[in-house]
């Protein structure tokens, strides 16, 4: 059974998953294997290599677990977190512990082993979004879980261990760190201004425009005034919602196309870049939470970032959560704007 | 001239550092390109390729800047942060800057390419501590400065760009987030309870035993029980102080054998993996600063951090700050407390 465990000075939550050790990996560096074809559990035609499929695709009503998808949802093989348990939260001595439950699954947004994310049709993109609420909203209605993740490792560099284009979706039982100070500064922000802090920081960027590099009716694309990477981008909604649960099918249809267009941008300047994209949405809400929502509604607002994995994080990033980042936002940008694929 | 800017949600202060541009990465993976030896500036012979030596030891009494040293201590070539210049802090519409006055210095450990810290005689790794708290002490009287990193990046896979054996100081003209964090859980912790936390983990550890690697008289090593990485450990010294810089000759000596001891077993045991080490000390202090000392003395202690970089810091970790490890702490120490080389 994984095991969640905290870390006393800090806060920070550490997920232990034993049976992820009985990867060949085990303590040696993880590096992306060449996946010959036949070992690809994720082709079509493969289905009986995954366990079975928790949601999928199927335009033609094929039967599960078998050919005919378009994408394909599946339990990880190698869970960092599990569904089965009770969550047995306690006190070890000066520390705290709680079993591992949650859920880790794997999105395989394409039987084309070559078809990256970028490369699908817009519709093809929307899916991929689909999938994504889809498991959201149903992972919600479990009351042991508090969060879920969705994000994309794209490449050895970036974490990736399967090159076949897939994203994952972590859910955990805990309130992650990185969220709950995000949303105990928007909070703040509120109480102090009477005002949302990522439409201030939207009108700012819009009003400006030198970090901006893409957007349309829904979202708008920007580097952040302090990115940690060079080229990271920001992908804000317009519209207020703190959940990403509630965004409609014609707001997933505006998100495909500007994540269409900056990955793209990325893989023609960058020379396709290692990296990855991350989902920063609300927890899920429940009553006897121990996070206070008075205002969420109106305080905190989901987005994506997009995080190339051109430069490393060492000891000084560990040790301060400072990073040392070369490439200025405005010129990031720029380069950017000038090399934007048109779609 | 290097630029902090503030993340107006998180409050995390990222380096902007365009004169690190220059280097032959620019826009392109960082990888640990095979040296040529006359291409290593950390030579004993090439001292003219380095910036000026800012400390060096010198058993003989050699001139500065020429061969004869055991340690010399220079300027980073490409460094985050520079010396010169004012802080010139303001706002920028919404957001927060001020300028990248600071240090970043390259302790070269030895004039030996290949030997690695803990190859070194005890003495050898001791002066390497020595150079530490030299610059630390130094670099304390800047009153531009809050806080100095020591860290260590072993390795591509930790971000070294030169295999030549060397470790790093960058002070900065704030304290960074992860400092301020773990001082403000110190700092609740012993107002809650009348009682210092690394010391009671201490106790709680050396009670148990289980997680504990190695330990002399002045010093315990042990893997935290959330570990974030597999083998990581935790240096702690067993006397109160906040201040690496108070530590005396003989507390240098005696923590060059807990490092030699664990870094020679994790080349061992490991196969010579790649690892971050951080030096975590409490930031310069001064009257006018914005954050509260009152019982720093007694409720923060210094302490040393190593990372083994086995496994990635991928999508996950940057959206929740939640790491999964494969391996129990209490596992890790087995392995590491059997493996341990004798000195």
């Amino acid at each position: 059974m994984p095991e969640l465990r905290r870390d006393p000075v800090v806060g920070r939550w550490v997920v232990f998953s034993p049976e992820r050790q009985i990867r060949p990996e085990r303590y040696v560096c993880e590096e992306l294997p060449p996946t010959k074809p036949e070992d690809n559990p994720f082709l079509e035609g493969h289905e009986a290599y995954t366990p079975p499929e928790i949601y999928a695709i199927r335009p033609n009503g094929s039967a599960p677990n078998g050919p005919g998808w378009q994408l394909r949802v599946i339990p990880n093989r190698y869970p960092a977190l599990r569904v089965e348990g009770n969550l047995d939260k306690e006190a070890v001595g000066f520390y705290d512990r709680m079993n591992g439950v949650g859920a880790h699954e794997v999105i395989v947004e394409t039987p084309h082993p070559q078809l990256e994310l970028e490369q699908q049709t817009l519709a093809g993109v929307a899916r991929v979004l689909e999938a994504w609420r889809a498991r959201m909203i149903d992972l919600s209605r479990d009351v042991r879980l508090h969060y879920a993740l969705v994000f994309k490792n794209h490449g050895a560099r970036a974490g990736a261990t399967m090159p076949h284009p897939h994203s994952q979706l972590i859910a955990m039982p805990v309130t992650p760190i990185v969220v709950k100070e995000k949303l105990a500064a928007a909070r703040a922000y509120y109480f102090e201004k009477d005002r949302n802090i990522f439409e201030d920081m939207l009108k700012a960027e819009r009003k400006s425009g030198e970090r901006v590099v893409f957007e349309n009716d829904g979202f708008t694309a920007f580097c952040p005034f302090a990115s940690r990477f060079p080229f990271e981008t920001c992908l804000m909604p317009r519209k207020q919602s703190p959940d990403f649960q509630t965004a409609t099918d014609g707001d997933l249809l505006l998100l495909a196309e500007v994540i269409q267009r900056v990955l793209a941008t990325y893989a023609s300047v960058l020379d396709q870049p290692d990296y990855n994209l991350i989902l920063q949405t609300a927890p899920f809400r429940r009553s006897r939470h121990p996070d206070a929502w008075s205002t969420i509604d109106v305080d905190y607002r989901w987005h994506i970032e997009i995080l190339p994995r051109l430069t490393g994080v060492a000891g000084f990033e560990f040790g301060t959560g400072v990073y040392i980042n070369p490439t200025l936002p405005e010129e990031a940008a720029n380069v950017l704007r000038e090399g934007m694929t048109h779609g």
